[in-house]
């Protein structure tokens, strides 16, 4: 309709809440994967791959509220069906599908999605990477479990975050039994726990107001809770619990806290413990845990304006912010927490927790009513670990496992005036290169200046320039150069080689240079 | 309803047209995925990711009849959205964003949606992936295009599948300008070319019968494109062409036939001029082709039930069957095949191309006006070159890059009448060999018997057990047995070793048996 639309110009943008990955962003995305993968499969995890949309069904009813953020499809005379919530829900369907599965190790890597208004300045997405690892089946009691965090524990030192993430752990037994020993009636037990997970970015008191004003809980209740779940620590933690005769009067409470006794002494062998925190404000959202309950935080999350990705919960930790979005985890339950406090777009605020998990005894039991699956898993969250990676690389830290994407050699041609820029002879010197699995590329268009071919080859991160030239060829002769020597070192201006030694020149060059 | 409904069983089902990958089937996904990834990577593609669905204005126009194969998101008071149909219009989308880019060379491995009528049985799936690579940007003529050719041959030379494909070449040019030579009105180009592209699977009478009686072509016309569109050769089909006077006289073909030869004599040194057919009667279905086309056909693809990708066009040569579905390439248009001809169910039916693509110089324009991106690529159905491979490995034939997803040793627990099953002297030894880099695992129930371990062990492909008992734990050994060894074989019950030297035994052993 505008005057100014003559063009006929198309929309060129991402949907909301969107991103492409490309350039350096994708190569920490792929290297950071890698790692993470080859943590999994050490573990002896098999990876699962399920269709990116499910039944709208199957997904009905597993997520509380949030069931608002799933993506439908539209009806167009099919089935109904939405996009995927996370990978926990269409394991437990793959699981149901396969009866004779007795015990599993499945890890997945994909995409989820969630129909939530986006901050890309928090990292909240709409479409964001998860990396997930579940146990399925019966286990010596607890020893799953542990095997559990050891992974993550694997997982950050294989990402180099040693001495950098805490885990904190709790168990819903051990807190649905103190609040029962707290005297909070029964069917407010769900909505007391979600108010306590708030205590990572509320002061007690506000908590306690949320309690006793919005929730209508006695004041002597809510102050019994105080007790408890300000409270965390180790191993003396767990002891203390012990030693409390009103908590272990309850059925609940005693066999969490003697679990946690176990999975301690198991943590212990797995070189984990003193990576965790027992920390009994820890209640996370989801209504399908049935156990050991867990999430990760960092320090130095810094805040930043990259997509990077926010959680839905944080850490009490300084200086990790304590306000975040929804992505990568399983979110907690939202509907207490203010529009303003969960949606502000300060960008002060940083990442949160950057994996989460626990134990989810019944859910394949919604699927199919016979069957006895206990399940336990971790899920990460991707974009947030490259976002604090990131940001760490920006101040100057180095990452083993992360290597710039480089083109190994360059090859151009000087003069050309015969036929077409010496492209036939670029072919063979090309095929030579790549067939010796040289990473070898040259710039196509014609008759190029040789400082343009150099500028690609500089943007190329290449290390090497082959140089071809029609006096050179006719003597079956080829330069080889390495860039960036220093003035007056005498291969500066490239070697001269036979077309036959030019693969095996490279390869020494090659092997120096990345010594 | 139904009164044997009480059990509240839920749905538990894929959507129909797709698939979960697991077991043998995902470890071949990944084997051929990485070894395509390797020689991306080998001729400088960069990965993009981009997300799974786009605007549908950005989809909308670019598919022809097929978009009605396209999967809306459902509005819900937000953008109008709609899953990915290829990753070529993606890939167009953001190189219009980034106007900067002049040229660049990406690769994306993801899956892609169509709502077509599945057919498993051909493995015509609504969910399948797909692994593209494109160039962008102007080269020296035909430069990109040979090397985009080359890139085919080298993906399948990688893949083992020597001397088994053919890559059918031919060019739109050429094309357009045989049909003006022969006559055919302009209006009618288009429907006509996509009559002479069913000639892979129609006698030239049929297809004859259908550019005469339904798209009213005189027939003399049709006796003249004859003459043409059966032939099919190398370079001695090329110099008829040349000497062809009437051809030579119209631009367009004169211009394709010009480039034809350049191509070749690039194909010679790229080593690939052997690998191709130059094929008059192939022409593909997009309308975005302007130049060069290719398809690659291999022999040998059985018929088979197994969810194989099937293709929207098949090769001329036997023993590979004639007919498929639409699966993981740019479709041919569909006006004028018949319902019963595309989609019988006939499980004679094999799959056919396994990659397809071409040039393609102005969709970047369709989305920026003043974009001057011409682009060449190419993409590889996986599916049906998994499902190829799948019944090759049927067939008894190796593979060199596939190898079985095992463990390396399975820790196992022989008494244990103390604290649960020695589970916390296992993790110890899952902790060593871990560490090492060696992919171990345990039965991680209570107390299981010797035997059931065993079982465990083999299923999970371990060829070592490392068994603990409490004796041999008392004295700080810990017996390493090689699994599968002969009756009679000294070493048949196990090896006692001490348990600091327990990683260099299993590495010892490793070594030899994969040797």
């Amino acid at each position: 309709m505008a005057k100014d639309k003559k063009k006929s110009k198309e929309v060129v943008k991402n949907p909301k809440g969107t991103r492409d990955w490309s350039g350096e962003d994708i190569d920490l995305l792929k290297a950071i994967r890698r790692q993470i993968e080859k943590v999994f499969e050490n573990y002896r995890g098999l990876e699962l791959d399920t269709p990116v949309f499910e039944l709208q069904e199957v997904l009905k009813g597993k997520y509380g509220e949030d069931s608002k953020l799933i993506y439908d499809l539209q009806d167009q005379g099919g089935e109904l069906l939405s996009l995927r919530y996370d990978m926990t829900v269409p394991f437990a369907r793959w699981l149901a599908m396969n009866p004779d599965i007795e015990t599993w190790r499945r890890y997945a890597i994909g995409k989820v999605y969630r129909r939530d208004q986006p901050a890309i300045s928090k990292g909240r997405m709409r479409e964001f990477w998860q990396c997930d690892i579940d146990f399925a089946g019966e286990s010596a009691p607890m020893f799953n479990d542990s095997e559990m965090i050891s992974i993550i524990v694997k997982v950050f030192e294989t990402l180099e975050w040693s001495g950098r993430y805490t885990i904190k752990i709790n168990d819903r037994r051990i807190l649905d039994g103190l609040f029962e020993v707290c005297g909070v009636p029964a069917e407010k037990i769900r909505t007391i726990s979600s108010a306590v997970d708030k205590l990572d970015k509320l002061p007690w008191l506000e908590v306690k107001k949320e309690m006793v004003e919005q929730k209508g809980l006695e004041e002597s209740v809510a102050d019994r809770i105080q007790t408890y779940v300000t409270r965390k620590g180790g191993k003396e933690l767990l002891e203390e619990l012990q030693k409390d005769e009103a908590l272990m009067s309850n059925p609940k409470a005693k066999k969490g806290i003697e679990e946690m006794d176990l999975l301690m002494r198991y943590l212990r062998r797995w070189k984990a413990l003193d990576k965790i925190s027992f920390d009994l404000s820890l209640a996370r959202g989801l209504d399908y845990y049935t156990g050991i309950i867990y999430e990760v935080v960092t320090e130095g999350s810094a805040p930043t304006r990259t997509p990077a990705p926010a959680t839905d919960s944080a850490p009490p930790m300084p200086p990790v912010a304590t306000n975040g979005g929804s992505n990568g985890l399983p979110r907690r339950e939202k509907k207490q927490v203010s529009e303003d406090d969960d949606r502000s777009e300060d960008p002060s605020v940083g990442v949160g927790s950057v994996a989460a998990g626990g134990r989810y005894d019944h859910l394949v039991e919604r699927f199919r009513p016979d069957a006895n699956i206990p399940c336990v898993g971790v899920s990460f969250g991707i974009d947030r670990i490259i976002a604090i990676t990131k940001a760490r690389i920006a101040k100057g830290e180095k990452f083993s496992y992360i290597a710039r994407n480089r083109t190994d050699a360059y090859v151009m041609a000087f003069g050309g005036s015969g036929f077409g820029g010496m492209f036939e002879e670029r072919i063979d010197v090309l095929v030579a290169l790549r067939d010796a699995g040289i990473r070898a590329e040259t710039f196509w268009k014609q008759k190029a200046k040789l400082q343009k071919q150099f500028k690609e080859a500089d943007r190329a991160g290449a290390p090497i320039a082959v140089i071809l030239g029609e006096d050179e060829q006719a003597r079956g002769e080829v330069k080889v150069k390495q860039m960036g020597l220093a003035e007056g070192d005498p291969e500066k201006e490239g070697v001269l080689v036979k077309v036959e030694d030019l693969v095996a020149r490279v390869r020494g060059l090659l092997a120096k240079i990345d010594e």
